[in-house]
């Protein structure tokens, strides 16, 4: 591993557990029944922990979504074209996409990264030109990267936080476009949590029941191909991964030796996740899982991460979409703990000591 | 009934199918696959077949707060004392609440309205004093309420709607204050959907194992004394009901009417839908169910009225905190379909009919 790699690691502490033990003191005074917020309690208290604030503020808002190519696309496992990668990132340029209305709403500026793609884009300044390779090799052949591809692209999602984090930045969410990139994040999926490929693949952008079982075969002979293990997380990006789910890695992690909290997407940013939770044993702590997908190895990797979702709206679209919802959530969740009066402030009488 | 009542419950009519049809159109030629924003895109259609538009509007949000106190609270059924009503709704005026703080992030007017607390408030501007009784009769001795207190609670609510719609008005979320509510709540529940009060009677604010027997068993006296039948909404809110459950009938009645969709809060509102729903028969189109509450009843009646929850955070607070929540969601879900390109005008390639 590199150097940036290393210490951005080691830098990964645990939550701060004493403005964690003040967030939860105020939530127990603030004038409401004590725990009738429910989760949005619980995720105020998390982000006192990460950001080592009694009370957390959310307000510098973003989402990184990093958009590359898949050699796999070339088996023919996916419902979409490869050029569509490249198309709807000029549909991100635009403004016209799912992300962007969602990331309007919610205040979040998105950083649009080209991490990959294969084709050449003229993005100006709107986009992040970072490209490490023009697009994977497929895995079905061999490794879809390098490891020093797989390193720099992680690298990449590090120095992106970083110069963020400059600007003013108080969460991430992350997101992701790239054809093809439910193939390999099952592949990854199926790697760290011991489950075969046809457990934890999906129908991703739309594939059909036959093209399903095509898809499964197709990881299955990638995982014979490379024989990842799941002791060597940086391995299993490199052969199964892909290089927007590298990057995505490399946010996770810069943000995290950060104590910025990260809010994670659907699929794709879960297969990151599992990447990067076995390089930072801490990183888990600094995640918030925004929602529970449609596709089926999603739930299977939160449960393996130990994140619960908050919503579960059938969302399948990546993007950072639904990253862009549980922001909003999670910023929810930190005003109440500012902005709620306190019993004593308001003068209202606390619960009876009996039913009265 | 009244002539307001009555007219009110015949101009509810079906949603329009045309802009229905014209809003699943829109959805599927966005630039992502067909329904990979999930319950984002039913809830799109659902609020353009309430408005009339192809493309609904979600801009001028309101959330109505009703509080009222609870004769039946003189039985020792809740955990907090009955000043606490007027304190907390003294603490909405000053901002301090849940509800207040939830709404400001949401971009929501709050209409705060005294129905029916037992104390008199100066609330100046801020609060709509509507007081029909200074609280309800305890349930456990007789009626709750007359048909004329009941009808008024309910005519209350049509009212404010009326002159909010004055305003400008999209979408309207329901919220509720009132100590001792979801007694009267579980009482109607049980009538309403047939299970014994044991099954839909909760902790309410909090009260322990023991005090929730007490609490099961006055409910259980109060049906017995009043001997509601589910065919008789009106008598049902008169006998067993609340003061803000009715003018929370009246909200969603009157929004109804107005081809506003409505935005239900959690154990209260749905007590409200209840009577609601079985008053006018098309009702239930215009409500959105924001989140499933852990009051126990709360998933019973839901399920009772056909309605799926958009969130599950185990909140139980009330005020129209899942409500405002909710709110944001339904705005989400009308941005979409308002600002997201087409794949015609992004140049984005359709899905393959194949493989490729």
């Amino acid at each position: 591993m590199t150097k940036l790699l290393t210490r951005t690691i080691e830098e990964i502490g645990p939550l701060d557990a004493a403005a964690m033990a003040a967030a939860r003191a105020r939530q127990d005074v603030l004038t409401k029944p004590q725990g009738s917020l429910g989760r949005l309690e619980g995720l105020s208290i998390q982000l006192a922990g990460i950001q080592g604030k009694a009370i957390p503020l959310i307000k510098n808002k973003a989402v990184v979504t990093m958009a590359a190519d898949h050699g796999v696309t070339a088996e023919g496992t996916s419902a979409y074209p490869q050029e569509v990668t490249a198309q709807m990132v000029l549909n991100f340029l635009s403004g016209g996409a799912g992300i962007n209305v969602i990331a309007r709403q919610v205040g979040a500026r998105v950083i649009f990264v080209d991490i990959g793609v294969v084709s050449d884009i003229d993005g100006g300044d709107r986009l992040l030109s970072r490209k490490v390779a023009k697009g994977t090799r497929s895995m079905a052949i061999g490794p879809a990267m390098t490891i020093e591809e797989a390193t720099a692209a992680i690298e990449t999602g590090i120095e992106i936080i970083a110069a963020e984090a400059e600007k003013g930045l108080d969460v991430v969410g992350t997101g992701d476009m790239g054809i093809g990139n439910t193939t390999a994040s099952s592949a990854i999926c199926s790697v760290m949590t011991g489950r075969p490929a046809a457990e934890v693949t999906g129908h991703g952008t739309g594939v059909d029941d036959g093209q399903l079982k095509h898809k499964i075969s197709v990881i299955e002979k990638a995982l014979a191909v490379n024989s990842p293990t799941p002791d060597r997380p940086l391995e299993i990006l490199a052969k199964v991964g892909g290089l927007e789910i590298g990057g995505l890695v490399g946010v996770m992690l810069g943000a995290a030796a950060r104590r910025l909290p990260v809010v994670i997407d659907g699929f794709i940013s879960g297969a990151a996740a599992l990447i990067a939770a076995a390089l930072a044993p801490h990183l888990c702590d600094y995640l918030i899982a925004a929602h529970v997908s449609v596709e089926v190895g999603h739930r299977v990797l939160l449960d393996h991460l130990g994140l619960k979702p908050l919503l579960d709206l059938d969302l399948r679209l990546g993007e950072g979409t639904g990253a862009a919802l549980g922001i909003f959530i999670s910023e929810t969740s930190t005003r109440i703990l500012a902005e709620m009066a306190t019993f004593g402030e308001a003068r209202v009488s606390e619960k009876s000591a009996e039913a009265d």
